[in-house]
């Protein structure tokens, strides 16, 4: 048994970090304050997790065990810990990783910035590794700083998509039941164990379809198709001016919000007052649109990358940037329009390296009415499907409308 | 009861579609002739299959059906239909639909021209669905040119993956153990009903994890996945010349194969002696690169566009083409060749009414042999890129590399 905070290593908690939000985010459906969880805190009563990471994975049919396995380039088990630690109910949180894979945990640690996470070894079995986990936290390890729990919810590391109302339910369920140990699944074998060896009420609580395990690499596509969407939920404009409203760019934001009404847009501003872009970004808002109206150079996409790579929001998701541009015929050609923003590829190459994907995008300005509408509807389904696709192969490209 | 052809009212069969082909295709990972299959053949067993497909998908979430969920905007039961239908020694595939679907159902039969489709009408409960099915068989409807089968196969409308050694086990233990109902879920209800009351012989043919049941919306997810990386296994360089072995568009070639060595890269060619690329459409490419050396033109591009779209491939799949061209310095400055090349748009559009993703890619062309040798490695990434994708959103674009 290894017991340790590898976390506790790790840089410092950066200020305006989403993470420090406790029951919020996208890939984590957020739930209000329920009467599950006040009780929880009322009743002050401690819980833990215990997470068995000690699988092989011989069902995907490659070779990296399934919870390593990456999505958007992040390893699965980092999603199963984000799920569990957005809960600021849940105490402690216990992995059981095999010895040879403890120094790549470690690293996913450190490099997510988990908090409250303990590794334990992993037995041979899945019971042995819940085992090794229930007795770190009952032994109340000291270097550890591990609390003993009243109640300690069993969750595989390969169910990344756990909500909180299903734990609650689990953890008043044990408080009630006055059992210790409860595991999710349905019709699970440790639970049928719990009933037959251990002499406890033991309760199987129903589950929800999101509650699926990662099993096959079919799985894994899927995994990464659910979290994709999740962060496609909300879109931030942002516009270099407010004062002349009748501009194109307003027409843009209003065809945006037409065009992909299944989305959440919203605008955000870097330097006038109104819904502060920090605020946005505290949200968990993963995509930006940035519409350069002003200008032809990238001075307010460039503002607002530097407020993206200060925030560390892409520490855990790729985070989508579009710097749109209009090409009004009078003034230059296109083709010289397009060279002058080439430029787009250095900064990209740059900020690609912090997990940030930048495209430009030239929409035409035809002085005829709908063929400007057919422009700015033509921007704003290629804006849908760079966000949508969230292609790292894309960035730097210079897309016309 | 409903039984019909409607894909006889039809266009008539393309010539050079790979349709004609049994038992090949990417989609179908392709099985030689096994000693079951010669059996089936030899003792001319006639086999044919019914598809419940009456479900009304409950479990997905959405209000359409998952048979008829889009899957690269096509239904997902026309995946499954193509699996069967390309087995020669299915001789009838029989589709139990509800009345309200009957309609939709002929349309998708005709829109992808599959072949040996009957039409019934749905039961109130999958059995019945199956009841009626084999009732349509036994009765062997005139009309529908239905004939009496030996053995058939039920399957699921939802499982599209499911392999030709699979359905050939079942239909050898089929014969061996003289019933005449099959199933190949595991352990399922039918097998226990079959076992229960028909006072027949049953036995459980073991599945492969590909035989998978798309049941959730992540399994869409999972199938739209599993889909594109099927088709995207080949790619087919064409260019316009051979002569000159020592041009750039060579050297991108070679690049090509290095970088995507995970894809089987072929080339085709379109005017001289060689690979021929009829030849490379009917083994079911869906994936083209079209290197202009010569000039800076299209002509190649629009060669090939047309040898594409008198072929019928993207019937069955999008088919993407990208439009290479490089940029020598020495002639013309990059943004006055960005707008000659803009005129790609219109190509695209036209195009993409037919199923085909026209995009282009401009790559740089320094003297520098290591800046040379990044574009061209760059221009491989974007080519995998657009090809893994296969996103509709980026016709028309015209990519820098």
């Amino acid at each position: 048994m290894e017991p340790g905070r590898p976390g506790g290593s790790g840089p410092a908690e950066p200020g305006p970090l989403p993470r420090g939000v406790c029951g919020a985010g996208p890939a984590a459906s957020a739930s209000s304050l329920s009467g599950a969880e006040a009780q929880i805190q009322r009743c002050a009563l401690a819980v833990a997790a215990v997470l068995p990471a000690g699988g092989r994975g011989e069902r995907m049919g490659v070779p990296t065990p399934k919870q390593f396995c990456p999505i958007l380039e992040r390893p699965l088990i980092s999603y199963t810990l984000q799920a569990l630690e957005r809960l600021c109910w849940i105490n402690d949180i216990v992995v059981a990783v095999t010895g040879e894979n403890m120094d790549a945990m470690k690293g996913i640690i450190q490099r997510y910035q988990h908090k409250r996470i303990s590794l334990v070894e992993a037995g041979v079995t899945r019971h042995r590794s819940i085992f090794n986990g229930l007795k770190a936290l009952a032994e109340g390890q000291p270097d550890a700083q591990l609390s003993k729990p009243e109640v300690v919810i069993i969750h595989d590391a390969v169910r990344p998509f756990v909500e909180e109302d299903i734990l609650l339910k689990v953890v008043t369920a044990a408080k009630e039941h006055g059992c210790s140990d409860y595991d999710l699944e349905f019709g699970t074998e440790c639970l049928q164990l719990a009933l037959k060896y251990c002499h406890i009420k033991a309760k199987l609580v129903e589950g929800s379809p999101d509650l699926w395990k990662v099993t096959y690499k079919q799985d894994l596509y899927a995994a990464e198709s659910i979290i994709k969407e999740r962060i496609s939920e909300q879109i931030c404009i942002v516009m270099d001016t407010e004062e002349d409203e009748a501009h194109v760019g307003h027409h843009f934001e209003e065809m945006l919000k037409n065009e992909l009404n299944h989305v959440k847009v919203t605008s955000g501003s870097l330097c006038h007052p109104g819904r502060d872009l920090q605020q946005i970004i505290l949200e968990q808002c993963y995509n930006f649109v940035c519409v350069n109206v002003k200008t032809s150079e990238f001075e307010e996409t460039q503002k607002l990358l530097d407020v993206l790579k200060e925030s560390n929001i892409s520490i855990l998701y790729p985070v989508v940037v579009i710097s749109v541009h209009f090409l009004d015929h009078k003034s230059v050609p296109i083709g010289q329009e397009m060279e002058n923003l080439m430029q787009i590829r250095e900064f990209a190459k740059e900020v690609k390296k912090r997990n940030i994907l930048l495209c430009g995008l030239l929409i035409y300005y035809p002085q005829e009415k709908q063929k400007l509408q057919d422009s700015l509807r033509q921007g704003a389904i290629i804006i849908a499907n760079l966000i949508k696709e969230r292609n790292s192969g894309l960035v730097g490209q210079l897309l016309v409308a």
